[in-house]
């Protein structure tokens, strides 16, 4: 029997075509590496997006191939994500704060066939350069004038291929399960895994994510994605925001306080989005300068958990609405939001700012629970602890190439994390399973930092767990037992450290302890070990 | 390969066990047959959605099969929306404004099983009862005390079956392509056709256009659906208002002025939705009463061209804004929308209200275009006309059955209306196909040319067809009847008629004619018309 219903899955590239039909006029702004400030329209983009596209098109590539990106957040991003993705193409999004070894993998682990780099992020190539043998085009995102003088690689320049190309496009009309974009997320144990994303996964988020459950974006939004379009896809919004026609304000790489300040004030920013150390420093540098953000109404803050002075501070400072969200690489990635309700009017501001700093509910979709160690739901009262379980049209189903199984159980993805739920639905994330520390929102590894510490002739055993701190959420605190015998020189281990592992995971304390305490089949017990130095780095 | 992203079709159960989690507390209210309200919540909704899914799986039903409701808005009815599309069954809406031959047409090419059926509109079925041979039950929506003393009919109450269910749940996951509503669209040459609604369809349709870009519900919304639950699904605000946690006002039978005032005024409506004649009667009735609707702030406006005079006067008098919509019962049925935009601000009073009386820009996932008689693309430029198409993954492949097969060509569904779209991308219907001439490919209107007529003191009514020509493939032919006492000259009409059409729009032949033949309503039957007289003005 035919389809009652046209079958007709929406890509990627009708989000961008959409946009420019509806929303031609509607900004997007990039501050660039150099501060200027570089302005177009939707209208605009759709057709640099089509030179891309074109571009990608007369290449020798198959569908599926993976073309990486290691940029921060600007136009010329936003434009490979829809040209590469609407090609049936896969973005593969490069993180720049992950080291060399980490990169190295990943590329070779994705196979990546071409890179376009921001010329400030070259030199992270250049030390991978005969490394990673699958990429035969590396492509700069700046003009024919800027392109650098003295490289040893060979280089190419995006103004100049993409100039050649038509600004129109025929887009293919790729199905739902066509791969569109590949993620890396830190190793807890072990090796990055990929997250591939799929137009129907992208196009869905991005639908659900941008509506007034969760972002809540229209034409009056203007909104300035902080998080990074080199990790979780800056939680999807360059891809939600043209769907309801938002202004877009992309930071580059100027995060500090001052900078988003500046943004804010002259773009008028009304909703921004990052992690906790964003809006910490923000709130430092307001603090210190007596500037204001008047325009600002909402930021909405995830990748790691909000901390409820923050949260009071943001509403009675700024008059700004804290919304709490949770999500992850896998859930590509929002998946709650604590949005503003009507209820909220009724309630305290204690209450209100607590709502604020949990997780909140999901968004329709999207499913959670939590469940105990033997697989059983336990209740909903905001105190019980359980395993966080997620399942959604825009969750991972299997890793890139099959890795990470044990993850998956009765349709279910396992997150890693330990939540409560409580009665009104509202999800808070309390603890972690996975082995690791979320700094500033970038993870380091504690079985990394352990095994390297293992290296030091007179560490016995080291555990490294994830301490609360006021600035960059959570820092590494590590604990050992001493070997018998051997010399201890707790500079001597710094050094060793220091030459395995990136210099901003090095524990910020090393505490020599008399013993662990270990589960019976003799594995550190580091829920425990957390409970009691959980709070070691927070001022009294 | 296993699938990278979980596949996870989401369906009408989904929405409405999410709501009873998400908004609980977010209340529904009707307005009975005796004008007494009923309210209740969508936790409560959901409750008694799963018993009615609970009494369907009970029953002896295969997926697919046909349950019909001819029931008014109301809460009953919005719980057999969710109970039946949740089961896998097909909810099949009948019309109650049909006449009786229609329903028992439409009935028996649906080979409806069952029939829901509001007490008032029992006298409907009585009519038919041994005429619809697959239905095998009749189940009143009403409480037992309610039940009918005296029917012909064997009846049965919804109360008693439902309460005699669970109300939990486990819904069946349904692929996208699951058949789940059926509705009939009015004949317009021959008997009515089926339109089958999906599960992809109705969610992704509810989805988007209940997001901003179109009816823009959010927790603080309170929507009053006036559009008919019996057909084109209430605009499947039934399914779009719980995704977005909006509160839901079905006004029952009481759609006069005052009825809808005092719903307006005792639930604080802030947006309703209604085909064009039910804001003419409010407004009617406000300046009679001299009332007001202080809350309402939007009014959605389809079904029928907006007249600007109503929008100025909605805005004027009220501070509403008049949304334009178009769509059609093979659109599912919202596909454009003239919503408020930043723009407008900048624009005279007069200019905005021309664009809020069109039918506005398409929703992200629809795309529409225009077409002359070759199949090829007009220009948007606000005057030319075209062959409006329409595409996207909540229109119509096939009608139910298989019927009407030449209503697509390469993947559009052509509409057979007439509009033009203008540079910003607003499209307006300016007339329908089948009262269109096509001359040498362009476009000649006869609901024009008639109109003009009409103003000539002798003609009583005119009917304008299109006659077959040797060389411009079509011209018009003008037939006439006069009215008593009145002196006809030919080609004082014809002077007439060149002062409001263009010279080549003049009628190639105009006939007097006795009598002009009518349908039951009062419609012109323009096909028998066009039988006799189509092959006037060639050789023979
Ligand atoms: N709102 C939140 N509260 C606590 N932890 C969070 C929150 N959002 C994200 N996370 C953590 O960040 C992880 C996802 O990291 P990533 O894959 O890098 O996005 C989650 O599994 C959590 O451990």
């Amino acid at each position: 029997m035919s389809e009652p219903m046209m079958t007709f899955p929406l890509n990627t590239s009708d989000i961008l075509k959409s946009a420019a039909l509806r929303y031609p006029e509607q900004e997007i702004v990039s501050m660039l590496a150099d501060l200027s400030v570089h302005r177009y329209t939707y209208a605009d983009a759709y057709k640099r997006a089509c030179r891309v596209a074109n571009f990608l098109a007369s290449a020798n590539l198959s569908p599926g191939d993976r073309i990486a990106t290691l940029a921060v957040n600007h136009y010329r991003h936003f434009e490979l994500y829809y040209g590469i993705t609407g090609q049936g193409l896969v973005v593969h999004t490069l993180n720049a704060r992950l080291f060399v070894e980490q990169l190295q993998y990943i590329i070779n682990h994705a196979e990546d066939r071409w890179i376009f780099v921001d010329p400030e992020l070259l030199p992270i190539l250049e030390a991978l350069a005969d490394k990673i043998p699958s990429v035969t085009r590396l492509i700069v995102l700046c003009a024919a004038e800027q392109m650098p003088q003295s490289s040893p690689l060979s280089l190419e320049c995006y103004e100049t291929l993409i100039a050649a190309q038509s600004d129109e496009a025929v887009w293919p009309s790729l199905p739902a399960n066509t791969p569109c974009g590949l993620c890396y997320t830190s190793g807890t144990t072990g090796n990055p895994k990929g997250v591939l994303y799929t137009q129907g996964s992208m196009v869905q988020h991005a639908i659900l994510s941008g509506g007034s459950q969760a972002l809540d974006f229209d034409e009056w939004s203007v909104v300035m994605p902080v998080v990074p379009m080199y990790h979780v896809v800056a939680w999807g919004i360059p891809f939600s925001a043209p769907i309801y026609g938002a202004k877009l304000v992309f930071p580059g790489c100027a995060l500090t306080g001052e900078n988003l300040q500046k943004l804010i004030e002259t773009e008028q920013v009304n909703q921004s989005y990052g992690v906790p150390t964003v809006w910490l420093n923000l709130h430092n540098y307001l603090q210190q300068s007596g500037k204001s953000i008047e325009s600002l109404a909402i930021v909405g803050v995830g990748g790691a958990a909000s901390p409820t002075a923050m949260v009071k501070s943001y509403a009675e400072l700024y008059d700004v609405y804290w919304m709490g969200i949770w999500g992850m690489t896998e859930t590509s990635p929002l998946a709650t939001t604590a949005n503003l309700t009507p209820q909220m009017d009724q309630l305290s501001d204690e209450d209100c700012y607590a709502l604020q700093a949990s997780a909140g509910k999901p968004i329709f979709g999207v499913e959670i629970d939590i469940f105990d160690a033997a697989g059983r739901v336990v209740t909903h009262d905001g105190v019980t602890r359980g395993e966080l379980r997620v399942r959604g049209p825009w969750v991972l189903a299997s890793y890139f190439k099959g890795e990470g199984a044990d993850s998956f159980v009765d349709g279910w993805f396992i997150t890693g994390d330990i939540a409560v739920i409580n009665a009104q639905g509202y999800m808070s994330v309390v603890d972690r399973t996975k082995d690791v520390i979320k700094s500033g929102g970038e993870w380091i590894s504690s079985v990394e930092l352990e095994n390297a510490a293992l290296d030091y002739p007179a560490v016995n055993e080291a555990c490294v767990i994830a301490a609360l701190h006021e600035k960059w959420d959570e820092r590494p605190v590590m604990l050992i037992t001493l070997r018998a015998g051997q010399d201890y020189d707790e500079a001597a281990l710094r050094a060793m450290l220091q030459q395995r592992v990136a210099k901003w995971w090095l524990p910020d304390r090393i505490v020599v302890v008399e013993s662990l305490p270990h589960t019976g089949t003799g594995k550190l017990r580091k829920m425990d070990v957390r409970d009691e130095y959980r709070r070691i780095l927070l001022a009294d």
